[in-house]
């Protein structure tokens, strides 16, 4: 049995502002329908939430060339940005952020280096427990 | 509590053939069992479907390198070409395909522009709202 | 009505190492929390579980970089490489790899080619059947 809360739990695992921006745009939209959130950051999304670097350029996927490439940039200038869409659904709704343990390890940072947007380090057990037996996405 | 009915709910925001053809074949697979599919178009995959080039070479992940492009485009001719087997899955089945509003504005098209297979332009807002408490798969 | 039992299908896609090891971790998780999880391997995965070349570099996302991909490749040494953590996940809970049989058409190889790893080949009917009215997380 599904005894899942409608909880949306949400693995953003890569680095690129188009990939981040499609995360972010989905967390704000369920939290604007009442779901809770819960977003997991992994790998190169980690990266990406670095406090020194989030509005840095990540760059897009490569099918977006160099014309979509700076497509995506203009697109997520200021207050469009992935970070603000993001904190904005944090003021809006329930939406947690956790950056996964094993890869700050593997980058070898701490909470300290990451932006506040960032609630806490949790490992995947926590995450998965908190999923209970509902469903993950992955982006 | 989940009140879904078991709608798959199906972010395409890849645009290379080998994605599409991926989220094509998973909406035809849960077509043919009877599932109803709801397919929400990103970034690149609305770019993908625009109906001068739905059939152009679209490329393939980085990984696949050259040789691996080439037999995806091979695989993908015709029939067998992602774009069919999505017309397929909607005769099959309850099969609907949206545009985010807000990657059409970023691409700077209309409705117009975009293949037949699209039923309409959509906000994330109603996308979520459609798949309400259920689960989302993101390619 | 949702009728699953909190199977996690995890659809793996990619055949980079660092997705492939963030679908090993997951998987992982959801069987130590006492999930069923079905594996369904389709594209560069399958080309990556060949028994010739689990353990090969597969390297990484765009985004990683030279030193992102050199980070990943040190990371998945030996007993934390991704096929032995699902080895581990495999012996711990519910957990069953498929091949999709598309895929296997598509590199022209058989059962045989592959690492012991996978089960068996099955088509996207039976993995969808699985599925039943459940959620999908794709890679």
């Amino acid at each position: 049995m599904m005894d899942s809360d409608g909880t949306l739990s949400l693995v953003l695992f890569s680095g690129t502002d188009d990939r981040l921006s499609a995360g972010a745009i989905l967390a704000a939209g369920a939290a604007a329908m009442g779901r809770p959130v819960n977003v997991f950051l992994q790998y190169w999304a980690v990266d990406a939430f670095r406090k020194d670097r989030v509005t840095a350029d990540h760059g897009a996927a490569p099918e977006a060339g160099v014309a979509g490439a700076k497509l995506i940039r203009e697109s997520t200038q200021g207050p469009r940005h992935w970070s603000e869409i993001l904190r904005q659904a944090k003021e809006l709704g329930d939406v947690k952020v956790h950056a996964c343990a094993l890869s700050m390890e593997l980058f070898g940072i701490t909470k300290d280096d990451l932006d506040p947007l960032v609630d806490d380090i949790e490992g995947v057990a926590s995450f998965m427990g908190d999923a209970s037996a509902g469903p993950i996405t992955f982006i």
